[in-house]
């Protein structure tokens, strides 16, 4: 399985030493690689109760991701999905801990207890205060009392951390961990198993099926289930969830197991609204990766009841990234389209010249219909000139509505009708070509000039320069040469539309990826139509 | 495919308001589902310059979640890797902007500077002030003059979020932006290609390749590469960034495209410290995903050079959660790891009676190694016997360094050395038990006692209480009965080792993974020894 690791060895003292990097010096390491990975607060002096928390790599960004003011003050990081040394632990302890005294607070996994544990008697040994809590949130497994821990650690990581922050005693904050301990719930889902490194990955949910009631260490779930799209995942995550649901307003957590997209988080979000959990949820912590199973595509939703004082320490500010913040969870706000999407038709007028004028142009392009299609398919799908002649019939049926009295208005008036029945790219480009002009013509500038105000935009919006291959190549040589008159620019779109058959590198436009020996010899079909077009015109 | 969606008709949608539901009604979106999909900010009054992005989507937190003060003004989003309409552009910035005007920050794809540039005309028609730029930062395609915009996208967003914000006009804010694109540069590496709902994976890199110059919605890179790991992974794409470095500090963008796992991100960001470019950045955003193309796994690297102004605007703060924040880039701060770690060997004493009863309790251990593995091979691996015996043999030769006079001391003592030389569960819980008996001990309690509270610890830590089938069904009978004589705490562990024949539901430990049908008729082993040990000093 191909990962950005450089070695299985390497990969947890790396990954920490990358955090660190980003860290601003507000996190530091202890100095024993590979054996003790330990992730300290440079800023802090001891005065305070410290939080220490850790357990085997692969969660990220648990625990390390989360030391920082107002969170975590150590973390112990074994290797992936294995416990830390009691070396490792201790050493966080004693790198941290002051009169205040320590918690630590440690996930349901008998390693992690065991290690933790005996760090704990150790540094007690030292004559320092240390207290642990052991967090098993996890209620997929109903009949051992020996639930898991998973993503609810986060809770009391922020709880406590917003207390130890305050300066709260270290017996107040133990009993308060172990309360949200004690009413924390968690369950969790996926869709494919995890990839541990340098390990092969193991096959074992199949298509239509998801594992519900997961651990975050690759272990299988308690059940598989028909997987059938996130309304019935959330709805078989909050059926486990409801039986074990206390009283009062709830902070969710919605946690990314891994390589699930923020899409599918999203949706999973409004499924959990929409979910009979909705009613009971007030708060929301992400959806956001907080408690990973390495590249697990999945999901977990904890719960926690919530009164003000939990609800001040979830919402406190802390400094590290990872933590999303907590959110109101509440409805979908919802505002009125604003007018004028719908373009207000301007008055028609009449005016024989210019109605002539437009009429001799659609007939020049329906004209040329099918030499542009067999030009294009040279080099594309060949409809260049039935694109141009359809919007040049659909033109023809709309002259009795157009404001043709007024050209700011007219130009304006055929951008619209052009964006609104010539599809693809073309239809855009002269939609901006006219409704810019009209902009130009409106702001007093003369009818050619407002053209090529049209063509400025053009060129900008799309891309394309002189040299491009494209219809550009015709239409501007046209129409600075139009004040000379229609001969003149049609001459000067004619030599600009011949040019292109040269340009054999497109640099705009799908025939750019084309090859040299497509276009070689042929006109860019954009240009002939303009030169075709401007010839008609001069007669 | 298996994803956590709904439909694919909906999965925008819905993935939308669930974004807008953990807004704290910060954002709202307009009224135009499914075809307008525009989300906006609540906390607007138009009176700054409106920024307005968007795009195809695929890419979150990209660009809704990028909504918020000191960022977007609006996100028009379109289907999966399409462009959004004319109309829903045209909704979004009518929705937001007001004299002060709008700046389009648009990546550089024919759709979107289409749609967005035919909505620019219709606005400006309406007579707002509309500016509009093209993001081309990819650095894959030197030969194409239409770059793609990728990451570096970011840049402009926060670069011109805090100039807005801060009051700046709109012509500044333009050039600004302007100057940000041209010099903002980045490039992708992707190990697999991206799973597009409701369509089947494309299986497009082999083993051992990755690609290198990838665009954001599944198309292939520019070259496929040997994959030999991060370091060359990321030397590879500094290669290609070199060549467009500017001069001076420079800022990195390091963006996860998807399910990339933050182990594997934070190793990249160490790699990027090492690579040439590491001199070259002085600050960082991310890793964090930003510019995401579904769940592709690989990364991109972004970089902009940066004097005290730009340094400014990234870092000023913003509310979206998924805005990562600027960070220093540095060093690894390293701190020594805290004496105390080997533990202080206590002077030796000598205590015949103490060293009489530790003989003869290792001697009883010795004695019944082969009994208790035979027993243990019933629901285990069989080593119970060879465990304790073999921590007892490694004791005898360790009784003329103990502190035998000073029993505080020779409890703590003892608990080192089972924790230095007995391997596994058993030899950290014995640890911990004469360890807190140490400290008890220390503490006045009387001998006993201080056995006792050791104990209670060992159940704490490892979970086991009365009637889980451990040790503990033995031991704890045995402590509170022995203060009325040996005899009395022998037949007291006795009855509680018996009892633990009959109790089929273990709940603990690793006998608690085990049918009943395997456990029903045998004692424990644990409990099995602490019966025999008694009975030996018994006599």
């Amino acid at each position: 399985m191909k990962q950005f690791i450089n070695s299985r060895d390497k990969l947890v003292t790396e990954a920490i030493d990358g955090l660190l990097r980003t860290s601003g010096e507000k996190l530091a390491r202890l100095d024993g690689y590979p054996h003790i990975k330990v992730v300290i607060r440079t800023d802090w002096d001891r005065s305070k109760v410290a939080l220490v928390s850790g357990g085997g790599s692969g969660h990220e960004p648990s625990h390390a991701g989360f030391v920082g003011q107002g969170m975590l003050t150590a973390a112990v990081c074994g290797d992936v999905f294995a416990s830390p040394s009691v070396d490792a632990v201790l050493a966080g302890i004693l790198a941290v801990t002051g009169k205040a005294g320590c918690l630590l607070i440690v996930k349901n996994y008998t390693g992690d207890r065991l290690n933790f544990g005996l760090a704990a008697e150790r540094a007690r040994a030292f004559g320092l205060k240390v207290a642990m809590v052991i967090v098993d949130d996890d209620v997929a497994l109903p009949d051992l009392p020996q639930a898991r821990g998973v993503a609810g650690t986060l809770f009391v990581h922020k709880i406590a951390g917003a207390m130890a922050e305050a300066g709260v005693e270290l017996e107040t904050i133990t009993t308060m961990a172990q309360s949200v301990i004690k009413e924390a719930i968690s369950i969790g889902m996926s869709l494919d198993t995890c990839t541990v490194p340098s390990s092969p990955k193991e096959d074992r949910i199949a298509p239509g099926k998801a594992e519900l009631g997961l651990g975050i260490h690759g272990e299988a779930g308690i059940e598989q289930v028909d997987f059938s799209g996130a309304r019935s995942a959330m709805q078989m995550v909050a059926d486990k969830l409801l039986p074990h649901i206390g009283t009062g307003d709830h902070v969710a957590l919605l946690n990314n197991l891994g390589s699930t997209t923020p899409l599918e988080m999203s949706i999973l979000t409004e499924e959990l609204a929409r979910s009979p959990l909705g009613r009971k949820v007030k708060w929301m912590i992400g959806p956001a990766p907080l408690m990973t199973s390495l590249d697990m595509h999945g999901f977990s939703v904890s719960l926690l009841p919530v009164d003000q004082t939990r609800v001040t320490c979830l919402a406190a500010p802390v400094t590290p990234n990872a933590w999303p913040g907590l959110s109101p969870f509440g409805t979908v706000s919802i505002q009125p389209v604003p007018n004028g999407l719908t373009p207000t038709q301007p008055l028609p007028s009449s005016h024989p010249a210019h109605r002539a004028l437009i009429e001799s142009c659609c007939k020049a392009l329906i004209t040329i219909e099918a030499d542009l299609n067999q030009l294009d398919a040279k080099s594309g799908d060949g409809d260049t000139g039935s694109t141009l002649a359809g919007a040049a019939r659909t033109l023809l049926t709309r002259l009795d509505r157009l404001p043709l009295a007024d050209i700011a208005q007219l130009y304006q008036a055929i951008g619209i009708e052009l964006s609104q029945t010539m599809g693809g790219s073309s239809g855009v480009l002269l939609a901006i070509f006219f409704t810019a002009a009209g902009d130009a013509s409106a702001s007093g500038k003369t009818w050619i000039d407002a053209l090529i105000s049209g063509l400025d935009r053009v060129m900008q919006v799309g891309g394309a320069a002189l040299g491009h291959r494209t219809m550009v190549d015709a239409l501007a040589p046209a129409l600075t040469t139009l004040h000379r008159g229609l001969s003149q620019a049609a001459a000067a779109a004619r030599a600009g539309a011949d040019a292109t058959a040269n340009m054999t590198r497109a640099k705009a436009g799908r025939a750019s990826y084309l090859a040299a020996s497509r276009l070689k010899g042929h006109n860019d079909p954009g240009a002939e139509g303009v030169a075709r077009l401007f010839e008609h015109l001069a007669g």
